[in-house]
């Protein structure tokens, strides 16, 4: 059996690292790869030594952000998308909920990508999905048959390289989504060039945004 | 009536700079951002005093560099685009030439980015043409009448986004080009949220490549 102050310190513990994280993340997004690990522990009103106690290294930090900010961004959209019955809709939700999510966010992803921390693994969690949806799609007639999961992150690169054309705070980048969705309709489609296999590192640490 | 050893004098000076910035474009392909004045000036086998009586900053060298680069890839593909009477392969021949001479000369143009020579005069060159054989291609309902010149820049930073992704010496980009055209094909065309206006200065100091 836990005793209570035990169990009392623990759920201490957690509150102080959401805290910390959401903290950091109105950090990075104010100050992005300049935001250093001070300038966190300040905002969030703890000593500099509490937060290297639970992130030891900024990596450590950005990872946790963007895992929240995933969480609270993309992660419900994709729940929605799944149970979108209209396959090119479904796809539409999340490939705007990416771009809302990359543009809204976007100093936090460069000090993501800083720091190294934008993994395939976090990509996955938003490309696995939407390579579902696009199977659905072809399935279903309303995707062109020789799109392949290569063409999905590149896509996605495709779009966010569109974002510092546009106001942050606007959605100026919709239209090229729209562009994007019309260029995978079968309607338009003609015989692609083969697709070659993505390279073992992504490029994801010099993302530009 | 010019004396004979100075004309002598000024055709060597031209020659000088003529091998200058060849040394230059060389030395930015093997080094990128990297390369110093020192590396040029080695290479062209001229004193660094030399070099700096010619290009007294770094940024005109990389900006004499481009220009060459241009004259000599994308220039001449232009000019074919130009006299080719269909509209959808003039497009497609222009935007093959600028996405096989990025990628051929990344690193030139990285270099270019960090010294802040790309310029919209020289993006200008590239997209004004391009612009053109679009007008012929919505005019010959070869092109989906909403496409406005904006889009252009975007697109072109689009398509960059995929050269990190495949191999520099390949041309797994052509998929995407293709792709871009089968987006901006009549066929596929639903109508497009509005184009928001280009910011007056342009995002290419970051142009990640």
């Amino acid at each position: 059996v836990i005793p209570g102050p035990s169990r009392q310190l623990r759920a201490d513990a957690t509150r102080n690292v959401e805290r910390l994280v959401s903290a950091a993340r109105a950090t990075f997004a104010e100050l992005g790869v300049e935001a250093s690990l001070d300038d966190v522990a300040h905002r969030a009103g703890v000593g500099i030594a509490t937060l290297y106690r639970r992130f030891p290294k900024k990596e450590d930090l950005v990872r946790a952000v963007l895992e929240q900010a995933f969480a609270e961004t993309i992660g419900p959209e994709i729940e929605r998308a799944l149970h979108e019955p209209d396959a090119r809709r479904a796809i539409t939700i999340v490939v705007e909920a990416a771009l809302s999510g990359i543009a809204s966010e976007r100093n936090t992803l460069a000090a993501a990508s800083h720091a190294d921390a934008v993994t395939a693994e976090i990509i996955a969690r938003f490309l696995d999905p939407l390579a579902i949806l696009v199977e659905r799609g072809q399935a279903a007639g309303l995707v062109r048959d020789d799109l392949v999961p290569e063409d999905l992150l590149r896509i996605l690169l495709m779009l966010s390289g569109v974002l510092g054309t546009v106001d942050p705070a606007g959605d100026g980048w919709r239209r090229y989504v729209a562009l994007i969705l019309d260029a995978i309709d079968p309607a338009a489609a003609r015989p692609l060039p083969p697709a070659e296999p993505l390279p073992s590192v992504l490029p994801l640490r010099h993302w530009s945004l």
